[in-house]
């Protein structure tokens, strides 16, 4: 007998029917003899009705308030998937965040879980029921209810998994699994069978929506293994996990991300400490800087490029130009008209030319590269914006030619 | 400096403008230096919607879920609010059922309050903060949320108020107070300024809708003065205390109430006990009996006929079919064709006659009184259905003729 934790989004339940093909997924494992968790985010529309609510009242609610508000919609859902378990004759139990005992920080809407707490869901799986728990939330030390955020769920799964030891979290979605790239623009778009932790966690910072970045840490870190499937179409997903079987594959995927702003400074003058002052204060208002590009110093002064978030461009901006006022720098640049494309691969740390291979099929579509970033399993260009479903394809052409 | 509790209902809350004049009666309160807990119930048609939701997926939920599900309505509410509190510029916190310290029986959908621990509360109003409290609500001893049942929000209320000793209790609704007959049908129905607990309870059994009845006992049981009044127009209500002051008037209201079954017995067994066993039968059934009949025995046996609340009329039917089986009666006869019309007030006890003058006023419309029950400060008559209005009209000019 096994512990299965599964996870299922707000598409998975977005109504009544759906909601009857999870509770199928969910008692087939039952019915195997297992222990079973199911983690459930709010139905389809509910989050965003809940925020176009609070929008009539305020344009700027408090985070503990929209917490209170939003995480009704897992309180819904779960206790929706509970009745539906019970009437198809099975014992089910709905339990919220804190019932299910997710101790958080108290950074409301984007709560980190301290702790899982699972005595309760024990208690319940002890007396052989099927445990649907409320995910995206949870309780800080004040007793107030908190959200980890979109996106939440996958990590509030993973948190289950790993505080009981479970033997698989699965998470379900509305894709098959993870793609070598995203298979609705990229033509011969394969899904892979396995991938490392470390090349999801780079594929989910390059844009792949599947998995929470969070979670997979998480996932990483406590060694739980994951499959990645749909909640449409019982096929196999994708595993992801510590150590993957190479499949004499380079790379496990290319994504593409245009949500990114490119800003530049001109002129810095070349002391030590400035770029640190620069990106600490960029950190303290929680703009991650991505893509870094500084030029060779020449005449006591160099450039400075980098790439942030778009939603953080603006402020990015304006604390640059502050930045650039207070030591004396040269002219701002700012462009959102950009694209980040990356290859991501565990298979690229024992093989050079990896990167090469990349830029040869930008050069061969004559797509100029803006910005180049590297690290042990990804590279990353930056590039105009309306160059990019052009590489993304011509790079999947060139690490997975078309099979006969 | 004094405490009051303000209670909104459904209508009160149900839309972004509802809520932003709810917040400006209690901030009201709040500027003149008051502490104000202001309780709310799930915002207009939530609680219907999420009934149809579970209607989707089951035709019978456990109770235990619909609990979970429906706690979700009022958590929206009161998180909307405390945010339009805050974005009037009040410092204000909302607070589910078991943070605010409500614990009750297990008894799923029709809870009963236990107990409140106000310590949050109380903690949140010595920060100066306006405290808004999801109603109907609370969590039992296995840390399960529970509802109260429908119009449970008034309880919420009055529960608070008496454990933390609140001056004033204000249940705003969507009429003006507790009139003298229901004004939509009555001509000539007048405001009343005060009325007694008592004279309260029996206008809410006899089917005025204006106060959960669970809540006045409890206001009766801890003296907590309610004040019923709208949250549309700003005049005084009606005011709901132990003794009120003699205003000339012998009954404070006439009540209707149309939901209502008879059921009679023919040639019961003139026995002790049996009448016993009957309405102990019923009563496990949680069924109410309410105007009792019961004929001089002639030849050794007795006809026994009462009412019931006209949803609980088939199960009740069943049970004395069976009941006049076992013990050798006759006939069972069922009849919802009727209305039960009553007046109440707390002059009645000092003052003959009033029985005799409701006698006349049905008499002079030719209305015909099938069964009659009286209390110290009750009569009510079963009437045909069809007579109902009439006998509300005449029997309310008798009492309250039309003033100059």
């Amino acid at each position: 007998m096994s512990l299965i934790v599964q996870k299922f989004g707000g598409t998975s339940v977005k109504d009544a029917q759906r909601i009857r093909k999870v509770a199928s997924i969910v008692t087939e494992k039952y019915r195997a003899g297992n222990d079973v968790v199911a983690v459930v985010s709010a139905q389809g529309d509910t989050t965003d009705n809940l925020i176009a609510k609070a929008a009539e009242i305020t344009d700027n609610p408090t985070k503990r308030e929209m917490d209170m508000l939003l995480s009704s919609g897992e309180q819904i859902s779960a206790s929706l998937l509970a009745m539906c378990l019970q009437h198809m004759g099975y014992p089910a139990i709905s339990l919220t965040g804190w019932q299910a005992g997710f101790l958080t920080s108290s950074a409301h809407t984007s709560a980190r879980i301290r702790r899982v707490m699972p005595d309760r869901i024990r208690k319940e799986l002890d007396q052989k029921k099927i445990v649907v728990v409320c995910g995206f939330q949870g309780i800080s030390r004040y007793d107030d209810i908190t959200t980890l955020g979109r996106g939440g769920s996958d990590t509030s799964a993973v948190a289950i998994a790993a505080a009981m030891h479970a033997d698989l979290c699965q998470i379900y979605t509305d894709v098959e699994g993870v793609f070598t790239a995203d298979p609705r623009y990229v033509h011969g778009a394969r899904k892979l069978s396995e991938i490392s932790y470390d090349e999801m966690l780079e594929l989910a910072t390059l844009g792949a929506q599947v998995l929470n970045n969070r979670s997979v840490e998480m996932a990483k870190k406590y060694n739980i293994e994951l499959e990645v499937l749909s909640s449409y179409h019982s096929v196999p997903g994708t595993i992801v996990k510590e150590k993957v079987r190479m499949e004499k594959m380079l790379i496990s995927g290319v994504a593409k991300d245009t949500d990114v702003a490119r800003l530049s400074i001109q002129c810095v003058p070349d002391r030590p400490g400035t770029v640190f002052k620069l990106f600490s204060k960029l950190a303290s208002k929680n703009i991650n800087v991505d893509v870094i590009l500084q030029s060779v110093g020449r005449g006591g002064t160099k450039d400075i490029a980098f790439t942030v978030a778009r939603d953080k461009g603006e402020l990015a901006l304006k604390i640059c130009e502050r930045f650039s006022e207070l030591i004396g720098a040269g002219e701002v640049d700012y462009d959102d008209n950009i694209a980040k494309v990356s290859i991501v691969g565990a298979g690229m740390e024992s093989h050079a030319g990896v990167a090469a291979k990349m830029f040869e099929a930008l050069y061969n579509r004559q797509i100029n590269i803006r910005m180049i970033s590297t690290s042990e399993i990804k590279v990353s260009v930056i590039i105009d914006k309306g160059d990019a479903d052009r590489a993304v394809s011509a790079i999947h052409d060139m690490f997975f030619p078309e099979e006969d």
